[in-house]
């Protein structure tokens, strides 16, 4: 067995989870133009019907259904039509009695006494004053009722939704023009490594430009964070600590990518137990890649220290900052649906026991089938993520995948 | 057959398409810290090699891989530790004889002489000047070769590529920190009915306020666009024209929502037709929602006459603004995988035929599977989105879908 003393990783976040404070992000009052894929802080609910009034869903005529019972082409109803006719964005002014009907538009408000709505291609005009209904209407037949689309005092969406598109308009047209919302996450990203130098430099031998920052920065974007770039420390535990301490001031999450010098791993974990408690909550993973991942919790904040790989740097972002970030962004409401899909793997590859490991892999369709092709190469290459399309799981019981299993890949 | 007379949305968005300009948007050079999410308006290749020199993979002894040939733990290869060690950062300034090894640490720059590193529990140290070797290393083993992951020459990002977290970091390793992407298309959208009301208002009877530009500027903004709200218009010929008109001046595609009132469908019609050439290419589509939409091209840019009911806007979004976005932002050199995934209808569904029907469900876990659960109410109804996660297409030829069917969702 591989790595048998290391802790899974979804045992390492469980224990990251354990070890945070349990109250709510700060919130801020948002007008809701700003708060698409923004998280609900509260409960909202409708202060009002929507719709306010009972609305026609066609161009037709109001009317009593009661009126067209048993009308059919062959015995059509005759229906009085009023000289009103219903006008978009006015209440009708008229009430219509039995045996009448009044001429209506998509949207427009039912006048008192009616209770459905005949199609226009549903009846025929017989004179000025006179309709024929050929077909009967059910009561509320093409109506929307008042608040039949959210009724006075309904919830329309829980605390902790992350808000779409079509969420900001619901809360338009029930004029909530401004709402709660929790603050986003701050992470600070300290670049460690006696080779990184800034991207813009000429690199002398021996050097390398920093990478994973740029990468973490947009991994931390995109899942509701905002990104500090603290910049590339120097491989001292004096200069480290510093820039975590400093960090854990001005952020929730502190993340120390890299430290590749010989001892610096063992340095960052010191660190992490020299600022605060309880500090380093795990030391390594059975994960590759990823393993020699750091993870703790100084002052109730995660202090993550990760691996210098980039490959590494994208798996341990999935399992562990992602739903750091769910969980100290305050979402939690909505369901989670993986972007994934499900593919057959182009070629047979193997794995340790006992270790969760994460394929980088290429989709490309074949014969109509989609295959997932692994990206073999290094993890410390970037563009082996840069060809990868998403990751393939291979759980920790499994010694490998066949040629033509089928898998699920979660994509980037 | 249903409206058979219609066009299928791929027929339609093809007619769109074709009736578009081939050239591609204007670009504008920006530094890749802003660049996250944004299209490639060039190849971009490298001007040299990543990494620049040959770097060690794990933390071990740097040598000849020769030397150890044949060398297993009972009969170890014996090979002297030279003083020097490599640091990180810094190009050795010593070189390797046969029979010689030098400490390096994960990530340095092989010494002049080396041409692979023994990791260093696959060593032991004998005294200060010599180590045993329990394992023989093959050339370049646990190397990364200069140039491997970037030869120079090499096309990193091909033109059109939606840039990633990852892409970016490549970009970051390379020295590259400005490139060349295309603008984000603008998309104006004209809310029009006369009894929408702002959504700050307090509603008159009769009125409702506007959702469906709130809803349209989300998708737009998450599909690479940039909404500009262009406010609600009476449904007036005048004074939507200018509006269209005044728009297709700022903006790339032109939307214009709504327009309930009776003859208000084809006064947009006549409106585009009245503007420009080649003028309204569609008018009425065999879809479900969505069904009254009209789309054209005037001057060379898309024209939309959007349905007034929430769940047609989202519809139509998909079938016709967002690959139009894609295409006007210049996207394609990625492929494309929706964010869906596979669940059991959780009920049985009627469509007629000739139809291409879009069921919005919830997607619901019973049991261990995954149910698509039709949320039933009219295509009014905004609540019907807000419940929803995703969207089930029954296409024209079925007649509808059985329980239990499996059905791909496209989650929103």
């Amino acid at each position: 067995m591989f790595d048998k003393h290391y802790l899974s990783p979804s045992e390492a976040l469980e224990r990251i989870l354990k070890a945070l404070p349990e109250n709510d992000p700060p919130l801020e009052r948002t007008r809701i133009e700003e708060c698409y894929g923004r998280i609900t802080a509260c409960d909202i609910v409708s202060a009002e019907d929507l719709p306010a009034f009972s609305r026609s869903t066609v161009d037709g005529y109001a009317l009593s259904s009661a009126d067209t019972f048993g009308a059919k082409e062959t015995s059509p109803a005759y229906i009085t039509l009023v000289r009103a006719e219903v006008l978009m964005g006015t209440s009708p002014e008229f009430s219509i009695r039995k045996g009448e009907a009044a001429k209506i538009p998509t949207g427009g408000m039912l006048p008192q006494g009616t209770d459905a709505v005949v199609m226009l291609e549903h009846a025929q005009v017989v004179s000025d004053d006179m309709i024929e209904v050929l077909r009967s209407v059910a009561p509320r037949e093409n109506v929307i009722q008042r608040g039949e689309d959210v009724g006075k005092g309904t919830t329309v969406l829980s605390k902790g939704s992350t808000l779409r598109a079509q969420d900001i308009g619901a809360l338009a047209g029930l004029g909530i023009t401004e709402i709660d919302i929790f603050r986003k996450p701050l992470v600070s990203i300290i670049s460690t490594g006696d080779e990184i130098v800034p991207a813009r430099e000429t690199l002398k031998l021996g050097q390398v430009r920093d990478i994973n920052s740029f990468t973490l920065a947009g991994l931390i974007s995109d899942s509701g964070g905002i990104p500090l770039r603290k910049g590339i420390i120097k491989d001292e535990y004096a200069l480290i600590k510093k820039a975590v301490r400093e960090s854990l001031g001005d952020s929730g999450i502190v993340l120390v990518s890299g430290g590749t010098s010989a001892g610096a791993k063992d340095m960052a974990a010191d660190i992490v137990n020299d600022i605060g408690s309880p500090g380093v909550l795990f030391h390594g993973l059975s994960l590759k890649p990823g393993k020699p991942m750091i993870g703790g919790v100084v002052n109730g904040k995660p202090v993550l220290g990760l691996p210098g790989h980039p490959a590494a740097t994208v798996v341990c972002f999935d399992l562990f900052i992602r739903p750091l970030l769910e969980r100290l962004g305050g979402a939690g409401a909505r369901k989670k649906f993986p972007k994934a899909l499900r593919a057959a793997m182009a070629k047979s590859i193997a794995s340790a026991a006992g270790r969760e490991d994460h394929i980088r892999v290429a989709v490309e369709e074949q014969d109509g089938e989609l295959l997932a092709v692994p990206i073999l190469g290094k993890s410390g290459l970037i563009t082996t993520l840069v060809r990868a399309d998403g990751i393939v799981v291979i759980p920790p019981e499994k010694l490998g995948l066949d040629a033509g299993e089928e898998v699920t890949v979660v994509l980037f």
